[in-house]
């Protein structure tokens, strides 16, 4: 099976998700982001609740980074219907503690469409 | 909100799924979950690919659980389309190393509708 339109364009959000990580650039980390999201990040604690959270989780993450920082999208999969979807990815990363060792982990987003505009309301980072 | 129907339907899943872990009923386990499922554990690999994969991690859970054995929803929050649904929960299992200390982790879980049945085709737990 192809992919949706709807799979296409949640797509190309996440790669540009993922481009803003890569820049630390804050507004298009937290765009089309839910106020009330609920984030599960691979350092404690269990949940996040709240974009203010969520931005707050970023820094920890740029300060294990090296520089230029790696934040890839390695394997997605979208299942999208007409207003709620989700996406399946494997990711890379890097940590400067070992030596800028590579770290595979996985991702789920939730996301609802709100207005024509699909917005992430969950992430699971592990 | 009040739940939509869609989303009762998916929380009674989730808690029979879950009831069925406790008392280690496989068919119960695996009922509803698609062939091609994408599985993201605590312990490694990295994923599991396919029911069969997803079947085969569970023998590791019941060695490490103590009795009885506890897989407890604490708290779910279900968002469901026509079609395409997720489920974000904290859980509660318990391991007999350390002492049978309760261990809490994140679940989140992708379904789809197919024939009138909601499907899990992807689980993500760390």
């Amino acid at each position: 099976m192809g992919e949706s339109s709807d799979e296409a364009a949640i797509r190309t959000q996440i790669e540009a998700w993922a481009a803003a990580v890569r820049r630390q650039d804050m507004a298009g980390i937290l765009t089309n982001h839910a106020a009330d999201m609920i984030m599960f990040d691979v350092p404690p604690p269990l949940q996040l609740r709240g974009i203010a959270a969520y931005e707050g989780s970023w820094p920890q993450f740029f300060d294990a980074s090296p520089r230029p920082i790696k934040f890839d999208v390695v394997d997605l999969k979208i299942t999208a219907g007409q207003d709620v979807a989700f996406a399946v990815a494997l990711m890379r990363c890097a940590m400067t503690e070992g030596g800028n060792v590579d770290l595979d982990f996985r991702l789920t987003i939730g996301l609802r469409k709100i207005k024509g505009q699909w917005i992430v309301i969950h992430e699971h980072h592990s």
